[in-house]
């Protein structure tokens, strides 16, 4: 396994050295990794707590890393020497993967001496803001590709390969069935996906050539490529002689891909040319620039596609390609006592929420759909049997009163004292939960426009301690 | 090093296969990787060389990666022991880290028998599509910030651990002075840069308890973020304190960070307050949100910031989150006979460049700037006593008599006979080789909005080529 304790911002390692010069490396801080409302989507599919539960458990500083940092002549002696036994010995508690979850809504809550909860912000920031981002842009893919099912092609264009590797792991998490990329398939037990490229075309005298080499390469599974050249006058007709050579011969053949063009139109005619040719059991996948905006598009246009394949605007969430999580200090234990601790700013949505946090998922017990999310301090516990009254947490005239409704927790153990204590699951497993978690959701909160607004509260006891808080902050001189 | 001959689409190795049972495997295959006309930047900064020839020199399948190549059952017994002792014996000729590169030449050449420049493929354009679009974002972020510097600061908002690593030495590469990110800077020689954070502010008391902690810690070095509650009203005033108290003690402060908010308006009266209280030394530190516009637009309101720290929207290339590189099939050589090939398209900006080239880059005697890029077959040389006539790839009528000019051909070997032959560089040399490259154009072709357009032509013998090779296909049944 890689070594990442490095993996962080150099200020993290300042303040450790700040904490540890201060006397204060026997306070215990927990952290919320949490991201704010932003465009793209209402909610976000969790993913990447597998990746930081890894990361977490292998936090060393090895001779290399402390032989590193001494040259860097800001630490001293001592604290070299205390970082030689450094491991992280706190707690996270965490939204499980492929779980929906809405702004504000801690992903992981980290709880553990100061100097550890601090060095872990960036990495942790990095492996769950990427892999949640992936997640989320994956499920509205395949939002707007189903029936059709999406396999993840986006290696070549991919941010490097992590972005690559665990983008592929987050996109199956999200709701795509596999990937083209074999090292993510080793590495998660995936089927890996792919057939030939334009390439193999070009290298042989003629398309026919390459396509009836390719068929005797892969008679059982054979999907031909038909845009090298010319789709409807000779990549499909090409690719229906070599369907029926075969047949002939008593395979039974895969499909075609289109890679370029107006998808739409060639898809209908390809189609149609297959079926007239009795190759109607023959499926048409597609690639090419695509995105839930273009699936959505070639739906309206009836376009004939069985799966589709995509790579860029997948892997890199183009429009957004990055979520912007952050990682906020919640509370102080000294000696005992908590000290509940909050972001004040100017602007309400910038502030965050105090204190040691978790998250109640209330259910209608008819529907079994969920009603309402419930921002709490750990610990409280919600009565199933009387009606609550929901408040926007923001715009506090906004109530909603609730009744026979049941409660979730979202939030699991998943290092308990340094140790991991979360089963690990398969990414098909997490693909099966994150549907699970979808499906208790009403259509009109999952439509990719303009979805109907999911109501987020803060429990009175939150909100109270977070009023108290700004008016002290109001008084205090600093 | 890591192993990543699996990072590759699964189509390169169904093909390998192909090219195996076809009795293929002798013929040399010449692949270019290069990249379309793109809206974001009218040429690139070439990146990622390094890593593409650790990648390629570490190329091997190891016995856990045939064992899984086995379980997928579309493999012969034969090709799975043919490539246990698989290696790559091609070369690869490539445009060095740093370099001005334009739409259509080859970043990279790669020629070896087919199945290994088939492999190689996506991991290639992985690796050189990341930083090669990271360099060009940096370069366009530098030089909207000049004569301010950079340092970037993307780890938390990065696609993975190797877009932050990876994108942090291309950021470098293009001008970033250095990074937060402490691994990056363990693994390229950088010095890594950064203070403190929010959470610092909030751990203690008060914000003057905090900031007297941190110049304790860091009397030398000491950088106050001034916005965790109110930067004018208090962050900037207790900074001022600080320094008082630094000053008292014989130290001379570093400056201040600005994190939020107007950063035109807080710059300028920060630096006043700065000023009036005797530290007109201190420097100002700004981060939040910035790209290459936010620094024109804070430039023309003559904001006073010295030093920006880029995060997010370099990291991951906002408005471009990847490049569209390519790798297509340039050539194949079949017992010593050299075979063109080229993808034809409907479009012209999709059709390839045939044949194994070079690119020369030809300056005025008298300037020592660039006039145009002139791609030609291998082989060619230019008569630099002589006028040339340079013409539109694609406008033919557009040409331009050019003279008292020398030429440089713009390739290195990197790879030769599977052997690296390319001497590392640090990622400090890269950037000074990307100034220099840089210095090589007029202003006009670097601005951000609408540069002027640099001619890049085909030589007559590659055009002669090219047309007939599209003559050929129209003519040829497939």
């Amino acid at each position: 396994m890689r070594n990442l304790t490095l993996l962080t911002d150099f200020y993290e390692l300042t303040m450790m050295y700040g904490y540890f010069c201060q006397g204060k490396t026997d306070e215990i801080a927990t952290f919320d990794l949490f991201f704010r409302p932003f465009d793209e989507s209402n909610f976000c599919i969790a993913a990447g707590l597998e990746q930081a539960i890894e990361y977490i458990e292998n936090l060393h500083f090895s001779a290399d890393d402390i032989k590193y940092l001494r040259s860097t002549k800001a630490f001293s002696k001592e604290f070299l020497q205390w970082l030689k036994d450094f491991k992280f010995t706190g707690s996270v508690r965490a939204v499980p993967e492929g779980t929906v979850v809405f702004p504000y809504e801690p992903l992981l809550i980290v709880t553990a001496p100061i100097c550890q909860a601090q060095l872990v912000e960036a990495a942790l920031l990095n492996i769950v803001n990427h892999q949640t981002l992936i997640a989320t842009k994956a499920r509205r893919v395949c939002h707007a590709a189903a029936p059709s099912s999406v396999l993840e092609f986006g290696l070549r264009r991919a941010q490097g390969p992590d972005a690559a590797i665990y983008g592929a792991r987050a996109a199956v998490i999200g709701g795509c069935s596999s990937t083209s990329n074999v090292l993510c398939a080793q590495m998660f037990d995936l089927p890996p996906k792919g057939t030939h490229a334009h390439s193999w075309v070009m290298s042989f005298p003629t398309e026919l050539d390459a396509f009836i080499a390719y068929a005797d390469t892969y008679p059982d599974n054979c999907l031909l490529l038909v845009d090298t050249y010319d789709t409807l006058n000779s990549g499909v007709p090409n690719a229906i002689k070599t369907f029926d050579y075969l047949k002939s011969k008593g395979y039974k053949p895969l499909g075609i891909r289109l890679d370029s063009g107006d998808l739409a139109y060639l898809s209908k005619q390809a189609r149609k040319m297959l079926d007239d040719a009795g190759h109607d059991d023959c499926k048409i996948f597609a690639s090419s620039d695509i995105d839930e905006y273009v699936l959505e598009s070639l739906k309206q246009q009836g376009a004939r596609i069985d799966i589709y394949g995509v790579g860029t605007r997948l892997i890199t969430s183009n429009n957004t390609p990055s979520l912007g999580g952050v990682y906020k200090l919640a509370n102080v234990n000294e000696n005992g006592c908590d000290y509940p601790k909050m972001k004040i700013s100017d602007n309400p949505i910038k502030m965050t929420n105090p204190g040691v946090k978790t998250v109640y998922r209330l259910f209608g017990k008819d529907t079994d759909k969920a009603i309402a999310d419930l921002i709490c301090l750990a610990g409280e516990t919600i009565d199933e049997t009387s009606p609550l009254t929901i408040t926007h947490p923001l715009e506090r005239w906004k109530t909603k009163e609730v009744y026979d409704f049941y409660v979730k927790e979202l939030y699991v153990d998943a290092i308990r004292d340094g140790k991991r204590v979360l089963p690990k699951k398969t990414a098909y497993e997490l693909q099966q939960d994150c549907q699970a978690s979808l499906d208790g959701f009403w259509d009109e909160y999952k439509r990719l426009t303009n979805p109907h607004e999911y109501k987020v509260d803060l429990s009175d006891k939150l909100y109270a301690l977070k009023e108290q808080l700004i008016l002290k902050d109001r008084k205090t001189v600093k």
